[in-house]
């Protein structure tokens, strides 16, 4: 199985990751091999002055880098040697069995759409976000800003992809889906979450248990949280200004310290035929390694597969 | 002036609404008049039991009550004698100027909409509530979670009414307002969003200063935020629960502590022709003494005129 690294995404590549990479080496990573997309001589540099054992390393050249803030599908159509555009071209020749970066967000997704496309039956691939809960857990939300409007369909798609991925890669047994709502009653909501809590009620894929309200985003009532990805970017990022809000209030807490999103390194694409893991701009060596080891266990217990047999017995 | 008050509505009535009654009256609410609707004897025996002195009080007799469970329009129209309905029926007459409650929420909102109804020209009334900031001040959010699907112009028209209680009540001189959205360029957002942008930075009774995101809701940066009401309603339930989560971590802090919303009392209904506060059911004394101030505010500050004149300018 092979890894492919984008060497140049993040606010602190090269590197970060590969510091990443060192972490997920000593962990034991010796079934993976790893394609590192980036500055070659800078990268080799930086694998020499790590110590980085190079048997399952291959180091391939990108000539271009497509900066954060530039236009997403602009750029991934002009810089084809750019570390993003290269990335998607070996996963999508199959070069590469997943893909990992920390770079532009925006050219991440349009590459996933359009280089890679959806699993088949999937309108609309989603990307999820971890919530840290008091229990140690971490809670999955679906959409966490792909998908501003959203079709009630949709949101059934986001919580069966959601579900499978806290099954597999989260160890829930059957993830308990809540579909996040101003009530707890059905028939609460607005037309999008009126429409969408029968469709998970009915669907047999899901565990479903009902409309959560905000106040049970960070408890653990549900292991899956479905919303549309307005709903789920502005509640993830309240969720995130949590942890600067207590780091200035000068409080040490275990909980609380899980609120850095920093650690979790990246989110997965969810519903696209290959794994793709965008990770955050300020994504640190831990960051790099956490991404790095959710893409081999998407690999490992072939995520991807289970998905595709899922939307397969659905036609 | 006379402000009523539901005697009955909370978790903590009658016995609570009496304290904040007392809490109200020693802080010199000599020139106005209160009308406590409830159950007679209670009332009386509590306002005795607390030395309230009953120059300025009169006591109205409400045989029903609208139980915080009942289905809010079936109970109005089957319940004329409840408290809740005689409240509403004062004001409709003139004979109270503001009308409290801690009661059924939906009761009080059909109440508000149907026997006292909208500002002309005010398409959907809303409802707004506070969210504590590290400064000490309160922003205000609108819409908290009456409207759950919104129209681009009910949205502008959340943020001109949330615009004038944060001047006059809340104390900013032009207070910032900013739409919560996914991301702070124009041009961002879902649908609504996108289309709300464009008619807040023309309406020249707003200090429109864009775009806020999840991360900016507990920080200073807008005074007012306006989303739908479904959104509102996720935000301020999961920022109720910010309070709960460092309670139970054992963290004291101050700026924490005012994220305990039972202390804010009520928020009142924008956009009706006369002003109504629904409060909180666990509301406590200081909640109760805190929508008389805010209700004898809006009256002193002629606020609802002041609201008119802003709509009939608009037409």
């Amino acid at each position: 199985m092979n890894i492919a690294l984008d060497m140049m995404g993040g606010d602190y590549a090269p590197l970060e990751a590969v510091k990443g990479i060192s972490l997920f080496l000593a962990e034991g990573g010796s079934n993976i091999s790893l394609t590192l997309i980036g500055d070659e001589a800078k990268v080799n540099e930086l694998l020499l002055a790590n110590a980085i054992p190079l048997e399952n390393i291959v180091v391939l050249h990108a000539a271009q880098f497509i900066d954060m803030h530039e236009h997403p599908t602009k750029a991934l159509r002009e810089k084809q040697q750019s570390s993003i555009a290269i990335g998607f071209s070996l996963l999508a020749a199959g070069k590469t069995d997943a893909f990992i970066s920390a770079g532009n967000t925006g050219a991440m997704m349009v590459g996933a759409l359009f280089s890679i496309k959806a699993i088949e039956g999937v309108t609309r691939p989603t990307i999820g976000a971890y919530i840290p809960r008091e229990n140690g857990t971490l809670g999955l939300l679906v959409d966490a800003g792909i998908n501003a409007d959203c079709k009630p369909e949709n949101l059934t798609q986001f919580a069966i992809l959601g579900s499978l991925y806290a099954e597999h890669i989260l160890g829930y047994k059957t993830p308990k889906v809540g579909l996040i709502n101003l009530g707890e009653e059905e028939g609460k909501g607005n037309l999008l979450a009126q429409a969408a809590y029968p469709l998970l009620k009915e669907n047999k894929h899901l565990n479903f248990i009902g409309n959560i309200e905000g106040r049970d985003i960070l408890l653990d009532k549900a292991d899956v949280m479905v919303c549309d990805g307005f709903t789920g970017n502005v509640v993830l990022k309240m969720a995130e200004s949590i942890y600067d809000l207590v780091q200035r209030r000068g409080i040490q807490d275990e909980h609380f310290d899980r609120f850095n999103f920093e650690v979790y390194g990246g989110v997965p694409v969810l519903g696209v035929a290959k794994p793709v893991i965008i990770g955050h701009g300020i994504s640190k060596g831990i960051a790099f390694k956490n991404m790095i080891s959710i893409a081999r266990q998407m690999l490992e217990k072939n995520l991807l597969q289970k998905m595709k047999d899922v939307f397969e017995q659905k036609k």
